[in-house]
């Protein structure tokens, strides 16, 4: 057994080469929902696990893109750690408004520069040399790996869950951890234990047959009006959902989420500073508000729209009026649940003619802070980088490491290795060489600690 | 005096000359907005009306489109008439699906096809020939006449009101008329006496600087919500308008009204067969439902607009919202009244974020409809096309015969010569030759009788 930091010299010593095939995997556009491309990185993503001693797959799930699948078997006695990451990255538009080309990795300054960059394809990748890097010294990793990467991350996993239930017989593991996304603004790795849950929906009214001129609007059903009314029936200005026993289930946080909260960075006036708004919602403030943004469900109109939207007047009854409706649900809630009780909702008030379609779900998730994979995390980032923010749960709801945890019975953590700012989503999305090649080593340091081995 | 069957002789005669001067019309596009093309029309129909014997000219009201005006002088003792129509049209898109092409004035089976043939161009000319009529066989119309030929109707008249009020001193006259639209499903002409009027608004809520991600729905703004929020609290599910004073100063329809009414051809069946729908607003029926239509205020959602509206669902906060409202008016109430009451109320409900912006308006109309420029016009129209029905008030809210009558302070009727679905604002719109040709003895006649001459 090599000591650690020959692994780590290792990694140091290979990392021009680890660095152009980064740059390789970002010059090989997989933009989600494009399956041409996720299916030729795909394929080309089971030579590098291959590559990296892994025993890989694409696997498909139905119509979707395809699930990239490796396993290192575990040593004798040895636990097995199940890792995520996803392979699809979000389109580059506006193209026009990048300084480097999206798929062209351009190095400068110590950065390398295209979409996917740290989201997630550094990311990715780190996970996947670390594992290499004591297939090379060793012969194999420390503990078992099962690697996870996803083709669909970017449009909400829609194949995952499929994807675990078929192949549920080997995916048995002992803990789970995704690696996507980054630090936050002071450098600091953030360790996530949980997962909002979400259901996404999309209300319909529909009025006659086609648009009729707005001189009929004393006769005639306007779907916009309909939509109106159902949309006030569902969440008051005081912002508490109206739906009868949404808000019955849900518990306080719990002492040990107090604690964690209170060691959360936070700072009310920076965030609203970015927004450009002078207070948030209801005026909470402070812990108060890490609290409602974190255990407390909400419900957010992302979309609406009905009828004549250009420049000046048009008389006009719209045909049709559409919503679309994020729930972001808590612990105690189901995505199915509060979609049952929708439903009911509008029935009863009679707003039965109000279409609902499910966009998009997640289920919560919720990691046990003193669990294994979660001191190990924490215990390689403070070696690595000083320190780490434990987030009891996240605001966003994502089928990371808490997620799949939660699907497959064991803890879960997520974390990542993107540089505070990488700009993921937007144009110039980029990762450092230095926080690439350290969250090899990130990954390196994590597999070695839930396997026990010594620092 | 030449015996009027005289006059009809004598359109007869001319009737292929008119045909081709109106095809010509047709042929010189006039898109409402299009200022060269207004601008070239206008100076065009300035010398048609000087070939009539009008003394005509055009008049730029500020940046929008001229306002053609013309006059003939009154015989001695004779009163005057002021009649109204346009020679902007509507912008023929989508224009691949025309049959012939929207400016070609295509002549098949006795029909002229093309944008503006009925709207308002054989409307138009129908007034100008009639009064050229009496020009060639008397020297000049038995009333006086001025005619004012809108460049902006399509667009809501935005410079109608300001020209005649910079302009008073010369529009004197005795009784208003306005050629525009056309007869009703069973070729009977419709004769109007009021218009509804109008007020459209945008409203408009601001969020963040930018749009948030979703996540942040707990603890940040969502103008979607707050317009929502506004509108229900404007109007009622069952379609009362909730601002304090609105519903307050209307009376109910006159004895007369409601004779009318009654008096009018009004198909429950036919309507609702034809937008898709099962039954009004709040279920009335025949004539409560007129009634509605014409006499009750009403308030249609026209347009909303917030946030993602694409395929699937984007988890975002909007950054803006906004609703076109459109509210029709009766009598009692203004536009510059329902403004201050929707102001006030948003203000009083806690929604003074919410930013109204004026796009149109248009003050209500009604003549009395024992008037002599309705006898002449219901007493023409009986005798060339053997019956007519007299709208009470319109439902539609426009400047036309009675609006220009009340700015004046005189009777006003407006009434249409095009053939029974016309497709006004549709492709291939089209009039008969015989409707245009029949319409200028409709206007010969009108003068007549409003002259007081024997039929």
């Amino acid at each position: 057994m090599t000591p650690l930091s020959a692994a780590h010299d290792r990694v140091d010593a290979r990392a021009p080469e680890h660095l152009d095939l980064l740059c390789d995997l970002i010059r090989r556009p997989s933009r989600t929902g494009h399956l041409d491309e996720v299916e030729r990185f795909a394929d080309h993503l089971v030579k590098v696990l291959a590559d990296a001693g892994g025993r890989a797959e694409a696997i498909r799930v139905d119509a979707g893109a395809p699930i990239v699948y490796a396993e290192w078997p575990a040593p004798a006695g040895a636990q097995t750690l199940i890792v995520y990451s996803h392979y699809d990255v979000i389109s580059p538009e506006p193209v026009e408004e990048w300084t480097y080309p999206p798929f062209g990795a351009t190095r400068v300054d110590g950065k390398i520069v295209g979409r996917g960059a740290t989201d997630a394809k550094a990311n990715l990748l780190a996970l996947i040399k670390g594992v290499e890097t004591f297939v090379e010294l060793e012969g194999g990793p420390p503990c078992g790996v099962k690697l996870i990467a996803d083709g669909e991350e970017e449009r909400g996993s829609p194949n995952l869950p499929v994807f675990m239930d078929r192949h549920a017989h080997r995916l048995a593991a002992d803990a789970a951890l995704s690696f996507d996304g980054g630090f936050d603004a002071r450098g600091i790795p953030k360790i996530g234990l949980g997962t909002s849950g979400m259901l996404y929906v999309e209300l319909t009214c529909t009025g006659a047959r086609h648009e009729l001129h707005s001189a009929g609007a004393r006769l005639f059903v306007n779907p916009a009006w309909r939509l109106v009314w159902a949309l006030a029936s569902i969440k008051a200005p005081d912002e508490r959902v109206l739906i009868e026993g949404f808000h019955d289930p849900i518990a306080p946080p719990s002492a040990q989420d107090r604690a964690l909260m209170a060691a959360m960075p936070w700072d009310d006036a920076a965030q609203l500073r970015e927004a450009g708004l002078p207070s948030f919602l209801t005026g909470v403030r402070g812990l108060d508000a890490v609290e409602r943004l974190l255990f407390q469900p909400g419900l957010a109109i992302c979309g609406i729209r009905s009828g004549y939207a250009g420049p000046g007047p048009k008389a006009v009854i719209p045909d049709r009026a559409t919503a679309k409706l994020e729930f972001r649900i808590v612990p105690e809630q189901t995505p199915e649940t509060v979609l049952d009780l929708l439903r009911r909702h509008l029935d009863r008030g009679g707003f039965g003619d109000v279409a609902i379609e499910l966009l998009a779900s997640v289920e919560t998730a919720k990691t046990d802070p003193d669990a294994a994979i979660v001191a190990a995390t924490v215990a390689a980032a403070r070696h690595l980088y000083g320190a780490s923010v434990l987030k009891p749960t996240e605001e966003y709801a994502g089928r990371q490491g808490a997620w799949l945890g939660r699907r497959l019975g064991i803890p879960g953590v997520q974390t990542g290795i993107g540089p505070p700012g990488f700009r993921g989503h937007a144009t110039d999305e980029f990762v450092t060489e230095e926080h690439f090649v350290r969250g090899i080593k990130f990954a390196v340091e994590i597999l070695a600690r839930f396997a026990g081995r010594p620092a």
